[in-house]
């Protein structure tokens, strides 16, 4: 038996340059073998030690896969000052048979990608059928990541429209996604400007304890879908009834949620983003509905996507060999 | 800020040759910071996917040392067989203010030592005052390491009295235990006999569903101290109540693990380890009473001892430098 791991950093993995169809196709498939009740994810951990900075620890199993990881992360709003990204982190990927570990990676390119995937994945279902518009809240990495993502479920999105709490951050995103993506985009000073006339909206601000949590249902359009990426964090606490239909990707998850504080209230009707892929009938219903999908992030798309980027590196002879 | 992180093997680490007495005294600190309200520590979490291979996650934050782990093992009997210890893993050490990854280094090594190191710091308090007579029941690493911390703390420990349900295993350890520490020892057919006129009786057989369950408290002499390292597989669901006092490295640990099906009865008495710090008072209070620790492993004793070994390596330059 192999004594051996691989050591995957940050440019190994961007060397790399898995494209971003093959992440959402991943992750789908995460969650299609989830649905099928093929997976074991515990809930994720937390140590709070001081301030806004969190660490958590997410394990999941793929267990037609036959692969399990744990990822091991930081993150914190005082990060930038350290010149570091809002999360870093490392992911450990082991054989789900012999228990061995197969690979040691960055976290940071997984999360950012497969969070992205999973928003396609949501749009794919929850969309209205031609989205044109886009809003991001939040014009970081996650902004990045989504737009890409996004445009590649849904060729028809257009127009971005973009909010930060810093405006200057805002407008150089919209300025780098009008070159890039070559669309009509555009920052505005709310949140509410931002949101309007939107056909898919993403939040992906910073999770911390003292989010704004202003936007409405009323503040979005007819036929919109709202994906969270922060939790509830820019989601008044009554907008969440104010949704024909509230999906997430864990529903036991977003319930242990409400013992950090997120979360007050959520819908009776709350379903599980796999039933989509059971019948066409538990996605969109109306043109017109509303829709919330809150989207946590879970372990398996972590696990799916490193499975992968640990059988391209090695196919391709990237990384570092270490012995265990 | 550096971009680097450190990585050690199992033979890096070995190399550095801590020695026991500094992971026991490590071990004892991080108890004593848990005293004192300054560590940080969830619920660990499993992955059962088939038989009776796990995978766990333990994390845990030691506020005034300022670290902070993440432990990742797999262990399944099973390994035996693919020529395996019955434990593999990696820790990933963080430092607590910034986020960043330290070292990521082999688990085996520092979960066999701490775990010894945490029944030399039970049977510091706890023993009678001067044990001779030590049974150990399961004769794997655990049995090496608790076997070497207690006749540090105990140096009157003199005789050896072991079980293994492999009895060659037994006589296998036995000899070199008898040749490596110069004691008298013997291996018996059953456990009964191996406990009986023990000071000191360490459980450290495979945690499994299944467990024989046998212990009865009146099977230990009077003041003898019994050390599950293995919860509750070798003790009696009614021998809980047969001892003067139950002590646990972490109450709400073990509480947490009756859902896992472990631990159906607990006594209502049960106190901490780190109270034994607190007065002399809350150790052993009489020379005849039997005593129950049971040592689950905590995180933070992972934290205290790779900070040791992180801090080791890098003055002496070993292991391998990586790229975030």
């Amino acid at each position: 038996m192999s004594n051996e791991v691989l050591y995957l950093s940050r440019s190994d993995i961007d060397s790399l340059a898995i494209p971003m169809h093959a992440v959402i196709e991943m992750t789908e498939s995460a969650l299609r073998e989830k649905s099928r009740g093929k997976a074991i994810m515990p809930a994720k951990h937390w140590i709070s030690p001081a301030g806004e900075r969190f660490f958590s620890a997410m394990s999941g199993a793929l267990l037609e896969s036959g692969a399990v990881t744990c990822k091991w992360q930081s993150g914190s709003p005082e990060n930038a000052k350290l010149g570091l990204p809002y999360i870093t982190g490392l992911l450990l990927l082991n054989d789900l048979a012999t228990g061995r570990a197969r690979a040691v990676m960055d976290s940071t390119w997984i999360t950012a990608q497969r969070t992205a995937a999973a928003t396609a994945v949501a749009a794919k279902y929850l969309a209205c059928s031609t989205p044109r518009t886009l809003a991001i809240i939040g014009c970081g990495v996650q902004g990045r990541t989504n737009l890409q993502a996004l445009r590649i479920i849904h060729s028809s999105l257009c127009e971005l429209r973009a909010f930060d709490i810093d405006p200057d951050r805002a407008k150089a995103y919209v300025a780098e996604a009008a070159s890039t993506h070559g669309i009509a985009a555009c920052s505005f000073p709310s949140v509410r400007e931002a949101v309007a006339d939107a056909d898919i909206v993403v939040t992906c601000g910073p999770i911390v304890s003292n989010g704004d949590r202003i936007i409405q249902g009323r503040w979005l359009k007819p036929g919109a879908l709202l994906v969270t990426l922060d939790y509830d964090c820019y989601l008044d606490p009554l907008a969440i009834n104010q949704f024909d239909a509230v999906f997430t990707d864990d529903v036991e998850q977003v319930e242990h949620l409400k013992e950090y504080g997120f979360f007050a209230a959520l819908p009776e009707s709350l379903m599980e983003l796999g039933t989509v892929f059971q019948a066409p009938g538990h996605a969109r219903k109306g043109e017109a509905d509303r829709i919330l999908s809150v989207n946590l992030g879970l372990a398996i798309e972590d696990t799916a996507v490193a499975d992968l980027i640990d059988q391209d590196a090695r196919a391709k002879g990237v990384g570092t060999i270490l012995q265990l």
